[in-house]
């Protein structure tokens, strides 16, 4: 298909995106509701039919020989259905996100400025072969108002349509607006770039991948993108921890889910205490299966490990691999957060009030913990119900991206026909 | 000077930035307040070399014939510096941005989440030939604990430079860290598309400008950006309107300052009062120097408007030209802006409590007005103190941006051991 084609589609999609939108913009909180509970309905009713569009998406990916952590994410199965309609019918009893007034004010000339909750308009998803991030990120964007254009993977573009297709046939069902879940139907990357281009129709983009893909996202767009490139977070061991509450912390940070972005990727230790935990440390991750990499100090203390190059300190390693360092206080260990971290998520484990202040108030992460697991950076650990994302942007939102930050306000001003002198 | 140098020069001022913005990351207020006082006396204790500095800006402005609005833009006079330096010190008396707490709460197993403010990081400011733009952008990043990169039009170089030297001066005096505040040094336009690339060191870039220099800004940059292209703000006469109120607000929003974003450039007025309102207001504008562009409608009651073109109902003309339509309800008239409009500032006139609240509820733009001049929105006259400019953006801000918009949050999250089941 020729890359003019494309536009004229594309314009044509995000005309009625941008119409969808508008539909969407005061629809009561019962309505969007009502659609949420139809789409997971439909979904439901649907099975048979999602599953083999996904069957055929898993055929082609065997013949590739995709690898098999990619055929997992690929897969779709009677139970993940049922997790996504379930994620749909969670929504429904989140609180209404739009049309709250973040702040009133009264002017001395007699003007009344409100501050209203307002839905973002229109947004695009760019995002890899998981066929779930489909049915979440529609839900989460209707759910605050937004129409929404989905860009997935190409290795599950049946599946996506499949769910796809179900979402606009339940959603009609309840009033659901034509474009307010639009999937791109071509896996071209000119297709994408033309997509990225369209600021005059999509508000925002929030691409979900990895680095690659989302460099590549940033690079080309016009349009405003929240994000974050990855995550690289760490637990630091003040002098002072509770050293059995560090490991447990540890074990869960690093072992417990390493293939996401707020797993531990590094571990700090205090050197007045790291003789005696960095060796009990070891053989416990090492006991788990974990590789360890480490600076000078620790490779003293733990001849088993490898030595960490710069680069080790910088990479999210997204398996069972941790690089450790010894620090003098709570101020190198911020030192080299802020020098090798992606300001994801960061624990400080320590008894001191006062270190922990000092770690909290210094150290500039979307997330700052205090004796507990990085783990927790998510919108439904967060009590927020579900995310859409993670940013580690310094504007609009950081950390769990939700329904509330799937909103922007606009100001209402009432007058009695001031003017300005 | 060749690319690769500038790409030098500004990493080490980018690493010096960086290393600014976290000292004032926890600047207390009292610091940051008495660094901008000193940078205010020191601009004036520097008067004189910073109006030679301008003249030299003037002289060659003169030289190369550009017309008298830019060279009235670039133009500093003793006033102008005082109106300057009275900016400065009114920043002084706001209210502490970063640091307060946005929200609080407990999670079921004893995590207790913070949402704080924090400063943005490093800005970077990138600006047309208005050398007022360098103290007011500064002093702004100060105040909200931020770092700052300046940039301005080639014509101010010489003035820029003046004010920044005598800015780092007094700021060194009450121990403003050095990378604080920085003027690119170079007037080409290399320089800026490498600063717009450096990702690693900016966290915000905002143009003031024309709508060129931000859409190039937007094309080049893989920094965020918020700005505003252009503003194309409308005033609507309903039927109920009271009609002297209306031509007030008209005549306000349109000449008191027509070369600014927030004036109107279009005014729609409702047909069943179109033949007696169109022609007294036609009458009055046209008094003010007003030239007319109408649609058909207004045209017949108007014999001496010209009609208007396609491209004109777009058009922020920053001059006595004002766009007329003739419109049979609010909705029709929400269906233009939506269409024409910029999403800045639009207002509506008159005395009914459904037609305003369906007006403010239907329509997305940054500030909808009810009986209120457009010329509104602005940081001043919203009572935030000062300005940085006005966002049009769907995420982070919209509408005057000030010293609250120029700080982000993080999380704080305390915990007693928690790990994720």
């Amino acid at each position: 298909m020729a890359e003019s084609d494309f536009a004229d589609e594309l314009a044509e999609m995000g005309r009625r995106a941008k119409a969808a939108s508008r539909e969407l913009y005061n629809m009561p909180g019962v309505q969007k509701n009502r659609c949420l509970e139809a789409i997971a309905a439909e979904i439901t009713a649907d099975q048979d039919n999602i599953l083999a569009a996904n069957e055929k998406d898993m055929e082609a990916a065997r013949e590739r020989g995709l690898n098999s952590a990619v055929l997992d994410r690929l897969s779709l199965t009677e139970k993940r259905l049922q997790k996504m309609t379930k994620g749909l019918r969670t929504l429904v009893g989140l609180q209404e996100p739009v049309g709250r007034e973040d702040a009133t004010w009264l002017r001395p000339n007699g003007l009344k400025i409100r501050r209203v909750r307002v839905p973002i308009g229109v947004i695009a998803i760019i995002y890899e072969a998981r066929p779930n991030v489909t049915a979440d990120a529609a839900g989460l964007c209707l759910k605050s108002g937004n129409a929404v254009f989905l860009r997935g993977g190409s290795e599950s573009i049946n599946s996506n349509k499949a769910i796809v297709d179900a979402m606009r046939r339940g959603g009609e069902k309840a009033g659901l607006p034509e474009g307010a879940v639009q999937l791109m139907p071509w896996t071209e990357r000119e297709a994408v770039n033309e997509l990225l281009q369209m600021d005059d129709k999509i508000d925002l983009v929030i691409p979900r991948g990895g680095e690659g893909l989302i460099r590549t996202v940033v690079q080309k767009s016009t349009i405003p993108v929240i994000k974050h490139y990855k995550g690289v977070c760490h637990v630091y061991v003040h002098e002072d921890a509770d050293q059995d509450m560090a490991l447990k912390i540890i074990e869960n940070a690093k072992c417990q889910r390493p293939g996401v972005c707020n797993a531990a990727e590094t571990v700090l230790i205090h050197s007045d205490i790291a003789e005696t935990f960095a060796p009990r440390m070891a053989a416990s991750l090492e006991e788990k299966g974990v590789r360890l990499k480490g600076d000078e100090a620790f490779c003293k203390m733990v001849p088993s490990a490898e030595s960490a190059s710069d680069e080790d300190w910088r990479t999210e390693f997204l398996d069972l691999i941790l690089n450790v360092g010894v620090v003098d206080s709570a101020e190198q260990a911020i030192e080299h957060i802020t020098e090798y971290g992606s300001e994801h998520s960061d624990s400080i484990v320590t008894s001191s009030k006062k270190a922990a202040n000092y770690f909290t108030e210094n150290l500039d992460s979307a997330a700052v913990y205090v004796n507990a697991s990085t783990r927790f950076t998510d919108g439904g650990e967060f009590g927020m119900g579900a995310e859409i994302g993670v940013s580690t942007d310094h504007i609009h939102a950081r950390g769990p991206m939700a329904i509330d930050e799937l909103t922007i306000y606009k100001y209402v001003v009432n007058g009695q026909g001031q003017i300005r002198e």
